[in-house]
């Protein structure tokens, strides 16, 4: 059975689940990011994944980045599967600005994380499950605070 | 027209095309160090390439990561999309132990590059090439250095 990894737990929101993926938002204010956990037990690779899945998880990828654009106007997206310290596979997606903390270098161990505030929290939760409604995110019932019920 | 951009040129050697992408070796020996660009003009992001395009990148990155699996043995395969710096659309794939100089964070920005001597890199080359062309890789006639007669 997938179980999401305690640090990434620990460290995001969640969001909501696409077909494949847990959507969740990392709790570092520094940047827009956003990361993919595909909802399948012991895969540490996208190679491991099954075709359609590898399919799948290039899909929602590829939309999440789309509407990362659309939604942050940044300079660029930086996307990756590292997993040397969290091997549940995942797959961090950023929005990155001239203007931000690290750039142009990658994010990782560059400035200490920041928190959102409750309310710059909260709008960017709502702006971003509706935008993603709109290619199927549902509430994922599995990860506490991911329905609005729950979070109110 | 296709033309890989000159940061990329400089820092690798290039190993041969696949059937989207030519496949460069990183010049820094640090770490098994290998990058996927795919032959298309003006492309920055991986949502930007057509569907086809898309599953082809997907297809070459799993198999590239596969082969380096195969041949490195390493702890876990990182593979990135950034361009913050160079933004033509390139995938990066490193083969990660626990005891590279980076571990357990990114490579960038981490240590100096150390070059591969002659003897190692020859031979990195040859077995790349010998176990990528299992799976298409041919000789690039755009990039200088890439035949095997170019190179004698």
């Amino acid at each position: 059975m997938f179980d999401l990894d305690e640090r990434l737990r620990a460290d995001t929101h969640a969001v909501g689940d696409l077909q494949l993926s847990l959507v969740l938002l990392n709790r570092d204010a520094n940047y827009p990011w956003i990361i993919l956990v595909p909802r399948r037990e012991a895969m540490t690779e996208v190679y491991q994944l099954n075709a359609a899945d590898r399919a799948l998880l290039l899909q929602e990828s590829c939309t999440l980045a789309e509407v990362m654009v659309a939604l942050y106007q940044p300079e660029k997206i930086n996307i990756a599967t590292l997993g040397n310290q969290v091997p549940q596979l995942h797959m961090h997606h950023l929005a990155r600005y001239k203007t931000d903390a690290a750039w142009p270098g990658p994010v990782w161990g560059k400035v200490p994380a920041i928190n959102h505030s409750a309310g710059a929290l909260s709008r960017r939760l709502d702006v971003l499950r509706a935008a993603l409604a709109e290619h199927g995110l549902v509430a994922n019932e599995l990860v506490p605070g991911t329905t609005r019920a729950k979070e109110n």
